[in-house]
């Protein structure tokens, strides 16, 4: 295949209006798809139908303390249920809490917790006039919401498949007291599926940041939502490497079994030193008498333990690998060599990153639209929405069914062609 | 019976001797008693026994709507779940949000919000120097604590049988422009089982606040708690009064079903005027993708209606009731008539309010402890743990047996005696 760059105007022409065609005719079949959020499938949910019947009117509820979970109580979660989220972190059971339905809420509630009261005696970010963000980009667009939502100015952060631009991590916290956080999704980063490197583990554990607050928001969503059943990409445990560079302060770590169980209504945690715990402790104290401990036991006894969790895991790869392969395969089939598009292949995780020509995302994600599919839009990879190169595009191909994706990549592919066409020709 | 002043300090010490060994056989009994929070008891969270088997691996799992709960999605809650939660308060379903699992948690982010964000476009709370809130006391000691961890300076406000003292309301709320809000439980008040009178409602409804960004925070706890089967204490809807006036947004009111399914895995809904709804909306979308729907729903298909939460309570009444009347007896046969104590006799709720003489609660609640009964801490009913007269103490009678309620009766009134006693003999 000939790259579009290396076709003269004339080719180009006559290259489009043969797109231009196949795309009214597209657009004549009144599709209606949507790969705009990572949102489990329906099939992926029906796997859990058991858990429905984990708890009746017959079970014994109380967990394995002696406490009954119908009951006020055991703010920090019930202990099988930290042994569970423990073991899925990687993470001794002694660093952890587990709380409500949603990572999200407990990440949202630690930067709100240090903006109204700082962080272990630190000045409360609403004090200061100003906190920053380093935001790894491309990235989570909730991540970036929160931070926005609070004032809090965030810096791009170049990503690699190693994980974040260390060199300007390293510098950036170094050098500016003011940067008080970066947001990390370390395993199969969103959305390039990208996993961190060690190196880039052990770096980031021996940050030397000018701020006392400081601390990385290391959000491992994905610990165990690999693709392939080949024990899929390894990712350094941070806390033991904080330990050895006697920096065991430094980080929140956040997972869920939202995209495990059942999206809305998993259990999440964090992790976190004893120190940040004990702080935490003290406004969750305030906050709540304790989280849903009924939904802790559920999980616990569906589950037993992390193997558990693991074979469940691999029937959803079961169910996400024929979606994730027809988009790669229609991507490379259609795309390959034509030097208008590179997108990542990730083993595992939620989504695949695209990158089109400069200028192009919006307009492809405009396209697709106005074809009726429904993509993440263009740019909220990015802080504040705004992509510099305007090159970014998150697939999500989870929710679709893989006919569905099938489909939907072909009307990307011819997408991401019209308007590289478009570009080329200068329009 | 005499009353204790009206005895000589012969008569003082010769009953002192009598009850002081009554007192020592009493501790050596070991007990073992937990009157210090308003915690349901095991028979009544085992009445929603049911509530475990309502959905099932065979279950639609669609909301009324047809979305799937198990999924994201719904941030404001499942049609049905609103519905249940705005019967319960009375309120229209379009006021309504329905959250998580707690209501604290809703009123704890509620004074966040208030914090980072203000209310509807005032000043962010955290960035003026001086932010009060009124405190009818005795009251909920984590209502107190939430305004205090976020620094707000809580202003005491006498309660009365009716409610709290409105002249003092009314003064202090049009007067001060710092004072941006006042926490009520307007039925069943804890602790002392009052609910306010239709004037006061009313009064509340038509205060004219200094401040833009002042709020009545209704935590409606006990909307259906009532302990005898004749429909209960009225509580006057202040929303619709609050229209009438033509305040609608001066309300946030908070209801929870921990006190009617199960403690800490029920659901918590808020209720407010339009305009709050759309400002609290702008931070909830940022800080979670939805609630536990899954637990919504098996609530709203549990309870059915508020029909159903209604014949469910009468049954939770079932079980309160002889334990609020061992207590009540127990006061009126050993205290009646002796002057030494008041205390409060409610038509529902979770507690009874005593009121010791001046300067003895501390000393009663002590001397409690040392036989082995824990009492809600002395003072724990007013802001800062400080009771200004050392006279109130709040009884929890729910979740004890009614032998254990009698036995703890037993040692209560002995304690408030012997404590009298002293401080009559001016010890």
């Amino acid at each position: 295949m000939k790259a579009y760059r290396e076709l003269s105007r004339e080719e180009l022409l006559s290259l489009k209006a043969g797109l231009e065609k196949e795309y009214e005719e597209t657009k004549r079949k009144g599709l209606k798809l949507d790969m705009s959020r990572g949102k489990p499938s329906i099939a992926q949910l029906d796997l859990a139908r058991g858990f429905f019947d984990v708890l009746t009117s017959e079970s014994d509820m109380r967990d394995e303390g002696g406490v009954d979970v119908r009951n006020y109580g055991e703010l920090d979660g019930i202990p099988e249920a930290k042994r569970l989220m423990a073991d899925l972190m990687g993470v001794p059971v002694d660093h952890v809490i587990v709380c409500g339905n949603a990572s999200l809420f407990i990440m949202y509630d630690t930067i709100s917790r240090s903006m109204t009261h700082g962080l272990m005696g630190s000045t409360p970010w609403c004090k200061l006039d100003k906190v920053k963000f380093l935001c790894p980009v491309p990235g989570y667009d909730r991540h970036f919401a929160i931070t926005q939502h609070f004032g809090i100015e965030m810096i791009n952060v170049p990503m690699t498949p190693q994980g974040p631009d260390m060199d300007v991590v390293e510098k950036l916290v170094s050098e500016e007291a003011a940067v008080k956080g970066i947001w990390c999704v370390p395993k199969y980063s969103n959305p390039q599926g990208y996993t961190y490197s060690d190196e880039t583990v052990r770096r980031f554990a021996a940050l030397k940041p000018a701020a006392e607050d400081f601390r990385i928001y290391w959000d491992n969503a994905y610990a165990v939502h690999d693709l392939y059943d080949n024990g899929g990409d390894a990712l350094l445990e941070i806390f033991a490497e904080c330990e050895k560079a006697g920096n065991t302060d430094m980080v929140f770590e956040f997972c869920s079994s939202s995209k495990i169980s059942l999206a809305g209504a998993g259990i999440a945690a964090v992790a976190a030193s004893g120190a940040n715990l004990e702080f935490m402790k003290k406004s969750m104290t305030i906050q709540t008498i304790g989280y849903d401990k009924v939904n802790q036991l559920r999980h616990a006894r569906y589950f037993k333990d992390i193997d558990g969790v693991r074979k469940h895991m691999m029937r959803h790869a079961q169910l996400l690998r024929p979606k994730f392969e027809v988009v790669l395969e229609g991507l490379e089939k259609e795309l390959g060599g034509l030097g208008i598009g590179t997108w990542t292949k990730p083993n595992g995780g939620y989504f695949i990153s695209f990158d089109a020509m400069e200028g192009c995302a919006k307009a492809i994600v405009a396209k697709c639209r106005e074809a009726g599919m429904v993509l993440t839009g263009a740019g909220a990879t990015f802080p504040y929405g705004r992509d510099p190169k305007d090159s970014n595009i998150r697939i999500a191909p989870t929710f679709p069914t893989p006919e569905e994706m099938a489909t939907a990549t072909d009307l990307f592919v011819l997408c991401v062609k019209l308007v590289s066409i478009d570009r080329l020709l200068g329009k």
